[in-house]
């Protein structure tokens, strides 16, 4: 299978997303060595969940087919350009590359406001328009501390 | 309660989440009205799921209590700044604002890769560690098409 061909069974999840009215028109699949490891399709609206993105979907459902928390050597491809919180959730499973169709302009043409998340993460926190406030405290430090000497924690 | 004593009740999850063998040191509680409405941990390893970062944990256990993908009237309270991925997801949610205790700098201190993943977000997606390549097809735009013509769909 191609990249292209890859794309379109992504396509093609996102328009069954949206005519099966599970949530918005995403798609997304996970594939290791040409196989199909895990997919998903946008179900925010469906299961009351504004994390369930396509890709965080699909992301969740190869880590739990594969039983790791990684996808080394995953491609992934998704019918549309990831979102902040997708790309974040992206570089946490750390696959190798990713390929995808629509752009966040053509997502924000059609109301969804990944550009908008772009543009704000860039600003002070202080200053976006969810405001993020920055409160140190003398607690601040310990969990890290309490991580640092936790002998058997698991890196991640 | 104080913006300073939900922290520190948020900080508590964090070090408990590492004490408790389930993730990394990070905690966060959603509140609305003086109440909690829903709380979460780092629980990335031992779920082997990278997206359950404490504010995904948290806002999903919320959505799930209020039964609504939307945390309107809501305050976030993090025991350290909220990753790109977890920005993400807030913005989803959208609630009122966010308070945090520890920097995306104090986690990158204990080996978090919250800033580097911040930094990744500004380059041309195609010049990422994980390379992010686009590949625009002439069915890129069906999902958004059938989105727009469902007139039963639920916007989010």
């Amino acid at each position: 299978m191609t990249h292209e061909g890859w794309l379109k069974e992504a396509i093609k999840l996102a328009t069954t997303s949206v005519m099966n009215n599970q949530g918005g028109p995403f798609g997304a699949i996970v594939v290791k060595n040409g196989q199909i490891v895990g997919q998903g399709n946008n179900q925010v609206t469906s299961t009351s969940d504004p994390t369930a993105h396509a890709e965080v979907v699909a992301i969740r459902n190869a880590c739990a087919n594969i039983g790791s928390h990684q996808l080394t050597g995953c491609t992934i491809y998704s019918s549309c350009e990831p979102c902040p919180m997708c790309l974040g959730a992206i570089y946490w499973s750390r696959p190798d590359k990713v390929y995808f169709a629509a752009t966040r302009l053509e997502a924000a043409a059609s109301g969804f406001d990944d550009a908008l998340i772009y543009n704000e993460i860039e600003k002070p926190p202080e200053k976006r328009i969810i405001p993020f406030h920055h409160i140190g405290l003398a607690e601040s430090k310990q969990p890290f501390d309490v991580w640092g000497s936790n002998t058997g924690r698991i890196d991640y």
